[in-house]
């Protein structure tokens, strides 16, 4: 029988309880597929700040070290906005969890699920056009972790800066990594950059050109991110792989996320080159609904899908759950966000929606 | 009799064929309103290139530096792309254009006009919900023109940089006028960064706070970037004036433009300190249908009444001119890409649009 370890991170708002129902879909893996998920919850965020003075706690850190995969909650809450900027939880937890493993390989799905069309902000004939895409945004670099970062002088010519920066070895690797996913999709790439102002952007170009050499079968564009953010509304079936930059990838595939009108629904997986991986929902921690019962388990359920398939070669079980997870859809078990107002009722719970899918 | 001398930069594409509206209206305004606008032509863009070997020529320099305002058509094109990126259009015209004259005042205007908001590719109860925004984004500063940028080291490891810097002064200046601005319309600014991560987003956000206080009148919020780029999206009619940084601004204001889908009716104001402002359409250079007449003239005339408003000050001849263009909207002279397919065979011409706006 194989064994995984997994460190389970699952933080503040509705992490803990849709985290229940990821669980519950773990368990019924381990039954089918006969593997052991051994899991560990480690406390992180705000959470890990009210009960151990910070973010990202070393033993939650250790804890990680040991295992096979992440899988992270959400984190973060009004209750935590206010501290210092490196104390907070999404810099102290998340950003420093991303660097520390370096895990630069960013994927976030986003498609309008057939039948839910009607929850996408865009006009109607746009929603069913047949929209998904795969963002692959670079996560350990760029204008995040730049160097230097600082503020200096004085009075009104005080000024602070960041840097941007990409190396050719950093930008390869992510373009790798969105022509690999493409040769398994449409075998398209869309580079999105500011080729006509950055310099880090002209150097995106030319490695993503020169990685293109080796992916005849893959076809490749480049958009301006002044652009990409018009063509996601107007037409995004057009798009099947969209590869950024760290600050653009932030944007365009939170634009794409918005653009299901199911963030409830989107996982994402932050690889390394050792195909160690977090696993996290799309959506934030949702602190005005949380211990409701009535967040949404499934970015969770299909973030536990995505860490199966990536970091530990479970192709048939995540296969499995995401099935699963569209037959739950199809019979109409869904959370009152993805109801129309006047079906609220008919909605599901939590642990219902994670019943169902088990 | 009031008179005013004006830099006309036609430009490339359907820049000179949308120019040739705007001065007709301009000949209807100096008659109505018993004014002068003394306008001298100038090369610019791809056709200063071919004409006269940059897309900047000292003599247009020296023409916009002797007139009251720049009234600005559009650049740029396929057969331009290959320049290196300092000879572009884009760059060696425009943001030199900005910075030579410090216009760090960028003003767009983005709404859904009432009749229009089939043409938006929002779903239908978000377009109808009244939809008005104006981005203000600072042009001069930022990542677009921070110091140091550069290429260095060799082979994987070379790497490209670009900085984002901000001062006091520069944040303080177009915090004022996106306050300024929202005193005069609905009394919101949202200020757009991202405070979580960039240090330059953190003393955004607290010179924007010290200006608040002069301005108690009117509500400030924050929001982080990729947060805008899913709110324009769900919910536009939330934003009332929205604050950028240049590369925050120019992503918000074309997703703002491609919003209310119709981008040949958006004119923008780029302005410095002493009202001195160059004014030029949202929309590109749209080489595809250049010469064919068909062209959309508004935004460039709507470009020139806020030539009119923010530059010369002539405030009844810019209403009388917004005023104009509303009635003929109403009145159904629409170029085809405000018609739907099935009644492309009304569409008017640039020229007719024109005459009807006069
Ligand atoms: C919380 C924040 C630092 C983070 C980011 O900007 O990367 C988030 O927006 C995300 O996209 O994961
Ligand atoms: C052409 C380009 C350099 C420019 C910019 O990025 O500012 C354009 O996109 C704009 O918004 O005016």
């Amino acid at each position: 029988m194989s064994q995984f370890s997994i460190a389970v991170l699952a933080g503040d708002g509705i992490g803990p309880e849709v985290m229940q129902e990821a669980n519950k879909v773990l368990d019924a893996v381990e039954k089918k597929f006969n593997v052991a998920f051994n899991r560990t919850a480690y406390p992180v965020g705000g959470y890990a700040i009210d009960t151990e003075g910070e973010a990202l706690p070393s033993k939650t850190l250790l804890g990680c070290e040991q295992a096979d995969a992440i899988l992270f909650g959400s984190i973060g809450g009004p209750k935590w906005d206010t501290l210092p900027l490196e104390q907070r939880p999404e810099r102290a937890a998340l950003l420093t969890l991303r660097s520390h493993f370096d895990l630069f390989s960013n994927l976030r799905p986003a498609r309008i699920y057939p039948g839910l069309e009607a929850l996408s902000p865009l006009r109607e004939d746009i929603a069913k056009s047949g929209v998904d895409v795969l963002v692959v945004r670079e996560l350990t670099s760029g204008i995040y972790f730049g160097q230097p970062k600082g503020r200096e002088g004085e009075g009104e010519e005080e000024f602070a800066y960041d840097t941007m920066r990409y190396s050719k070895r950093e930008i390869r690797r992510i373009a790798v990594a969105a022509f690999e996913a493409a040769q398994k999709r449409r075998g398209k790439v869309t580079s999105v950059d500011k080729a006509n102002v950055l310099l880090t952007s002209r150097l995106w170009r030319e490695v993503t050109e020169e990685v293109a050499k080796d992916y005849p079968d893959v076809e490749l564009d480049h958009i301006y991110i002044d652009n990409a953010t018009m063509q996601i509304m107007k037409n995004p079936a057009q798009f099947d792989v969209m590869l950024c930059s760290n600050l653009f990838g932030d944007i365009v595939s939170d634009e794409c996320a918005m653009m299901t009108g199911s963030m409830g629904l989107l996982a994402s997986a932050s690889m390394n080159e050792d195909g160690f991986g977090l696993y996290e929902p799309a959506g934030g921690s949702a602190p005005d609904i949380a211990g409701l019962g009535i967040a949404n388990p499934i970015a969770q359920v299909l973030s536990a899908a995505m860490m199966l398939r990536f970091s530990m070669n479970l192709t048939d079980a995540a296969d499995a759950i995401e099935k699963a997870v569209i037959a739950t859809l199809e019979a109409g078990v869904l959370t009152g966000e993805l109801l129309p107002d006047d079906k609220r009722e008919n909605a599901s719970t939590t642990s219902q929606v994670g019943d169902e899918i088990v």
